[in-house]
């Protein structure tokens, strides 16, 4: 049985907690409830990384209010699909925080940020694979882990990817992002040791129906070690790959 | 103009050609009528190799009356997607064809064969892949051309493939027949400078669809000489590819 | 520049290294060819473990005849979708091969195993998705990684599943196998910091479409740090999370 | 057999009704025929609600002029997917309408209204979904029962949820307006005794499918009392969910 | 905040619940182990009616062992989509069940059952959509609400449905069953001031894609009040029309 | 306003229309209620032919009963998808049913049949289209409409087709039944004046998608006069083609 | 055998014909070689109406090109889906053509026309269905052909169409044109004796996926007589039921 | 084995090439890093021409140095789906080079162009795909193959086709683009003994489904010498057809 629960009940019984205190903890931490947003401070805790927002489709006065929050609860906060108009809001409001128009991304970290552990290899099939590779890198960065870049390896020149072989066999984990025919993991889990995690991207046309082609691809791999995200998601891909290498330098530690 | 046909048209005129074979003629030539079937006797001449009977579904007496309607018409006959029963049928009433029971073909040639010109290869990425190879192989060898099959060697094992990159570059047409992931047309057609024709199979599970994954994945290829066939429609490829091959080699003789 | 190829080409140079077993190398090491499959003996040394077999649809024989040839060059040896009528044919010939009926595996080690390492949670939300687990726990128990069930914990009784919440948090990767609407990842991944590997089945009727209601959920899950494999792939979530917890405990051991 | 069609036949016979208004009854009531629409008069007494008008792609000199005719006929007329376009020439024709530029519906009531009775908690899985949370509450409003709306309670963060367990098991109806992976009605529905409808919403990317992702989760819930509308259809499940309110209250009353 | 819960812990500091009783209410009340499965014997607290057994798939001995922990704990117990044979395993170990074989269901009521309440009409299109209408009755009826079914009504000849008009407007739920066009729930929706659940059917050919198309006309029903469930649902329609019954007549009774 | 319903209460009101007998005609005509089925014996009046019976998937004595109640009532009955079990139960009650085994119908006329009017002409694009083809000439038989087939004259042999000209220009509806590819309604539409009815059947493999994609292509046809049916459905091409047939001959005479 | 083809080769053999004409006839009339276009010339005489202009991304300059072609070979001139630049092009040059906004097509008739034959009824279900029904109207119109439309007649409100019954059962052809849920054909076509052409449109949201939902239920028409074209295929309609009613009243004339 | 491998490395061992130019050539040749993109400069070699520049979504300046690096190796540059933004970029700094802004691409030679060998026939159905057919030609060209074209050949008005004949028989490779119902290479493929390439294009509306009705069309192609490309994939249906054309007349030469 839940051994947490019961030590926090028994707490309670001898007093050392107060019921107050007790039930918040219970309903699962503290929520500062916005109106439109129910905001998770207690994120960071129990999943290791604080609320991340996804700005697409949202008022930029909704946004800035959630950032503020975070903000003032003194927890770091990354947005992803932020729109240049609703860059510039949040911009204003929080001068320096980290915009990446590319990856269409920001970071505003609170404090200073430790170095960065472990080793994270992104890997794109084409250039036009390069915002999704950024949404990627900003979330790995922003989680405190090491991220390195190598773009345009696609399988149509083999060769291209073959004189990397080294790097792909010493990274914690391999991301690879592609859209088209999505080929280059299958081709990359075939070549190491490590987790390879695949983000399908919406480039191409006709038939590669923004991204559908390239995930069933990925889904396909007849290589093992290949599991795979969302069609341009590049943050859950970054996100996932940092809880990996976190847990290989990190977690372990205690 | 369309000269051929002004010129039967002055042949009539003159008397050279009389009415009835003009007509016969202008209609596209012979057909045979078996009622169920419209057997169509001006296929060699026109498309340069006779009606290919489509098996799947037909009643096995249909089958055996539209052989026997080619056969006395001197024209050799090729049959796909035969069933066990459906051979037998054919088998006993013609024990010379010749029957392939993994790629599903018979084969019932009129006259002597003559020596295969030029060279395909077939490449299967998996063992599973092997019936719809046969079916390619058993359709280019009626067709009178050679053909060469290297099976199982898949992206997830690159080095398998990369050592028969001496035969790859020789060949008149890469065929490259895969399921799943469908990925190995891509790896193929970045290596070579000959037309490669690509064949989806219906092999693998959950989202490969029964071929449609590795359908898109062909399609979307990022190298730029792949071509695709329907799903495990080796007929279509072999068929194809000894165009190309007899093109090559025969064509252009005259 | 390629570290290793260089050391290689100046072996040869001087004479350390022959010829012959320089192009063998370059080539990717040895493939033992038998006509309808190339066996890739090399996997162990590139991906970490050896060539795995897909049963679906191959002859018994063929997958016999396999086994054999990674058996004798001292491999173990994993399959995976064996048919009953494959189980018997395989267990004749190996009849110390241990078969797992309900996750359709066999598994037949050279040499003693060593015990595991590293813990991997397998959740499943109902009891029909029990034979996909059962796939995913035999490989990970082949690749010598510890692993645990708790089956039928799905979201219509949250309780079920928080109730073994110490579990959750206290395992290196957790996979969750769920079919019909799919939601047990999102929410397993709303509760931990460790990667959640989502297995959709196909289970379930009507829209639920063989599994892809549940992959889709899986692909949108609102919790960051889940990813997802083919449906019913229980094999490749097992592998994965195998890799992971390996490279926790052992890779870095170097 | 039809009582009520007996007992008119009866007062034609009689002489009590005349022919033409038994005609205009038997075929259904007052129709106003505008040429472009026929304006459904009977649907307050057949349906208890005035026909609702589905604003998007008409020209706004229609709405204006179906409204004039139902305010006309002392009817209440709400309209749902308006532009802020359509929404000018309304308000300049009816500036008293009530118009919500969130939910895109205007609410032209006759008369003072009711008391709201009944109660129907509204739940957004995140603050993106609160467009079609606002079509649902207006509809509710307009039907003159109770609305209560708690936002972003998504499964990411089941606390968020969890702490509003008193308000959803004392209501009479909940809606769960989720998109993205839609698992959360599947949540809910295991945890409360009332009926749940769920709206999925065309939030997310990549294989969100514009919502048919979250459609497919909540079809296939696996909690037994969840049923589904239309996606982003707010309106609709807004309908029901007053149906029943009201028959709760309202219906069993004579 | 929850109420409940401070009152609860409130009880645990002053001694009047013990704290292993505070905890395993706090985890959602009693559950029964099987390994293979987890019974929820809290869902009829939660919900209203005990857990319900999704037979499909499942070994006949799973099916048992969970109807006699339901049984042991005194609660009712409802199957569905159960197989002949499974029929025959469970029917042996519990005679007194009521079996439905043409609905596919069982039911083990657990003491005498209380006389029926309210007033579920169920309609079918057509004769073939009987199977589906037999599990929403089934279902109903084990929940303790008074249901009728018309059958073969659609819309092909809409007399027999006017017919009905006096029974279709004194319903308090209408649940409509119909496969093919599924047009039948947009018409009777148009008539009557009560909810209505469509449920589509697997029945047709060709397009009709097995229930997809009828699932579709559903969700776009051009009437406001009609809902949805999965394909062949009839359970899911049952349950949600039996709750909305029951809280008109038993609900708010307190 | 509906001249035939005032005439119809202005009869009831001088009493020359009983009560009863005008609530019969105002709720449709006749229905006569077997429980499991409401027979439509007012489809002869209302639509020009008596209900046919669909027997996919219904219990034979349920066809059975039906018959017998259609054939009572002095009505022809036909049915179409019937099982080879099915039509041994219907030809036993009614040996006289002619039963068209490939086409799957039977037909049991009531008095002599009169003589056929009109031309439809079948036209079928391969051997494998001939179940469906004959389904549709069994409806239109029956109907009492006269019918031709030409078979197996798909556009891969243009010819075939071209030498038909004068019958496909001198009927009065074409029906092209084809599978594969569908492209022969759109030949057949270029070179006549009379509507074309395109039956997409489930013939092919992979991509065909059981039918889809012919049905996509007679969506599509570049020729303005082709409309069409569901995939397999034969019957409804047959039955329209009558009813245009039927209106040309029969219709105007009055 | 072609008795046409015959009789010509014999005008040809006895000189009566010139090989030139005989030539260009057996090609198939006239074509006008415009590079980008080939105009048929020959469509009046073989399909009874000239080539239509379907105008949709064509460049201005084109489509007044083959306007000014098939007006200079006296043939009158119908243009579809025009948008309103492509109109201005097309006006500017042939100010007296007749241009339908609302149904975006154009018709440019040569000489006077001719008193319509036959009648047409279009029905809309809803009124953002019209411009649908206007390009058949415009269709039907510039056929010679009588047309009637009753618009917003969905089956959301029956009576606003059982009113219009008399119209329905005397027409020669109905079209139902509908978006959404498409239920008006089954509705109709079980109310009457012609022929149903049903047009579905790509009106509605979420799960009407522009146009399939509706398509799909008319596919899957209970009723038997009901044909179905494109979405939004109102040309196609209109064409097809022009054919049958001019075949009706001027084809048996001869 | 691989024989050039193994001349290399005895090479090596003599010391006839140094270890460098060895390794870079086993690594593939010469790749050019610029950071955002790998430009391949061993394409020549490898494929028989330069690397292709796919310009959709990229950002001007990134096209621009790809050009820079290809033209600076003096390598021949092709580029494919230009905006018209990115031509005036690509323009401004390389004056002479080609663009066609119908078909969307640039060409830039290096020296003086050889004369076309071969002939490829480029088909199109309609005047809309005309944009497709211009991709395709301008890649033909660039290969050094010549290339004819016949526009608006589709299968409404066969004789447009049929005129051409003679030219459809004595090509190399037949290209034929189209969209809608895509029936046009089934009619070609029926008539000719060479290679047909089908090319579906994005035109069409509602079912047309962005061509993917079209492609299905030609997968399924009843005649057997057709192979097919992605959706508007111009450029591979070009550049496979110059493959082809280019290995009958040059690649046997040596």
């Amino acid at each position: 049985m839940n051994q947490e629960l019961i030590e926090l009940l028994q707490q309670v019984k001898s007093g050392q907690v107060p019921v107050d205190l007790a039930a918040t903890r219970l309903m699962g931490g503290m929520v500062s409830d916005l109106g439109f947003a129910q905001v998770d401070l207690d994120r960071q805790r129990r999943c290791g990384f604080p609320e991340v927002i996804y700005c697409e489709g949202k008022d930029p006065t909704w946004i800035v209010q959630v950032v503020e929050r975070l903000h003032a609860a003194q927890q770091s906060c990354l947005g992803t699909r932020l729109s240049s108009e609703q860059a510039t809001h949040v911009l204003d409001r929080f001068p320096t925080a980290n915009y990446d128009s590319l990856g269409r991304t920001f970071w505003l970290p609170v404090g200073p940020e430790a170095d960065p552990v472990g080793r994270v290899l992104v890997l794109t099939a084409g250039t036009v694979d390069l915002p999704v590779a950024h949404e990627t890198i900003q979330t790995i960065k922003a989680m405190g882990v090491g991220v390195e870049l190598i773009a345009d390896v696609g399988v149509a020149g083999l060769h291209r990817l073959l004189r990397h072989l080294d790097h792909l066999r010493t990274a914690d984990v391999v991301i690879v992002v592609a859209g088209m025919d999505g080929a280059l993991p299958s081709v990359v889990g075939g070549l190491v040791d490590v987790p390879v995690i695949a983000v399908p991207t919406s480039v191409g046309y006709g038939t590669a129906f923004h991204g559908v082609a390239a995930l069933l691809t990925m889904l396909n791999a007849c290589s093992a070690g290949v599991v795979t995200v969302n069609i341009d998601a590049g943050f859950k891909a970054g996100y996932t790959a940092a809880l990996i290498a976190k847990r290989i330098y990190i977690g372990k530690e205690g």
